[in-house]
């Protein structure tokens, strides 16, 4: 999906959200596990109950890969599922010398035919560029992560004065551009956004740790946004698990469309 | 597999050598193709000629993950395939938060049956500690890879006046003990070998980049090698692809006696 196609999905549903598929077996409703295949009935019926408030799906590939061969057939069937307007992301986290990249990036282009792979940056270069040469796809760089270990290294000062996570930003970004590259970058700090907003203000931000993980939408918004919108946020268990009944689903269309309408306000007051 | 038993099989063997099971469909000698999964018939060639001279295998993972369903049970047929008393590593790189890392870790220590599984050190501690707490299974952080990339920024220099690599070495050395936890150091520069031993001593460093790459093994011995040898050196396409007919087994053999060889020697000599 190129970049002009996802604005005009997000400017026509009037929403930014991505729907995080970390589908878990021990967390899905119990009638489910009647089925030959429970986690890919959970997914088809939340990606039915939350198609229309949504521009994005992220199924974090370790759920799937868990699943030893069963949870990859379920990965490739809830691709094959998810409405082909809607932009996918491969939660993956791949990084590896250049001809491996290469073939982690046709593993998610092709094989199951992902929009977009999430990368790690620590192998540099090689190990990035494999994923931002293929026409309509995406690469997607961690920049600064939601989770506690990113103050490990993510923050290390440099002799420049700049983190460590800024560099990864300003680097990264010269590999590619904003049709070809997005960046990971947590939402538990919002006033970060106004300075990573300096250093690439055009690129797509896939931004985790809204909700669940204390991070406010307004403030991220306030911050993040740019003129084509730029943001991509997430939301995966206040999703999915909002319901745990027979009628999950339709939980699971409440606590979207709240969120999208939370969006569509935002979206329309700038 | 413990560190003892580690070491004790290095004693016997008189080797270090690691064998990268990178098989890629498109190398692997075309009378192969007429089996029903010529890259586990390979892997099975491969591993009967060359289990006498080394102590570790190591699949890339992304070269089975590439080939779909198909290639996970490859991949799972190989390790089942691989002798007990040999040491297993999941090159897959992997690194999310903490819960996921904890799937990761489940998948190629239970599902897989691996020894360990390398990991990359972007996302801090949280990230890394899931693997380090299965009795007899071990991490492998990347600290200094052997790729191009590698200088973008790892080499990044800090404010405390140490490189970005060497904090990551300090900093997860801490979160994990030489008996759970392995680095990834690769031997472009054998002389950052001494430097490296200064701040980790004791841990077993696993090093690719010896032969093609162009790491001399006699060099990374020099400055690597500790009183339990510490080092497993990975050669991959130096064996895998010695010979290209009917008899290329007998090649890889031989190429994997060679380095055993320069390996006994070399332990003999300390």
């Amino acid at each position: 999906m190129t970049r002009k196609e996802l604005i005009a999905q997000i400017n026509k549903k009037q929403s930014f959200l991505c729907v995080g598929l970390d589908s878990d077996i021990n967390k899905i409703p119990k009638h489910l596990l009647e089925f030959e295949d429970p986690i890919l009935e959970f997914n088809k019926r939340i990606i039915d109950a939350t198609k229309e408030y949504c521009v994005a799906y992220k199924p974090n590939i370790a759920f799937y890969e868990s699943r030893g061969v069963q949870g990859w057939e379920t990965l490739k069937a809830t691709l094959d599922y998810i409405p082909k307007d809607i932009f996918t992301i491969a939660d993956a986290k791949r990084g590896d010398i250049g001809n491996t990249a290469n073939m982690y990036a046709k593993t998610f282009f092709e094989t199951y035919n992902f929009d977009s792979v999430t990368i790690a940056p620590y192998m540099g270069e090689d190990s990035v560029t494999p994923f931002l040469s293929h026409l309509g796809k995406w690469g997607i760089v961690l920049g600064l992560t939601s989770n506690k270990g990113a103050t490990d290294f993510q923050f290390s000062e440099l002799k420049t004065g700049e983190k460590l996570y800024e560099k990864v930003l300003k680097t990264t970004a010269k590999w590619g551009n904003d049709e070809n590259l997005m960046f990971v970058v947590g939402a538990t700090k919002a006033e970060s956004f106004a300075n990573i907003r300096k250093i690439i203000p055009n690129h797509f931000l896939l931004v985790p740790g809204v909700g669940a993980q204390g991070g406010s939408l307004t403030e991220v918004c306030k911050y993040g946004l740019n003129s084509d919108c730029g943001l991509l946020i997430n939301s995966s268990r206040g999703i999915l698990y909002a319901g745990n009944d027979v009628d999950f689903a339709k939980s699971s269309a409440k606590a979207a469309k709240e969120i999208q309408q939370e969006m569509s306000e935002i979206l329309s007051a700038t």
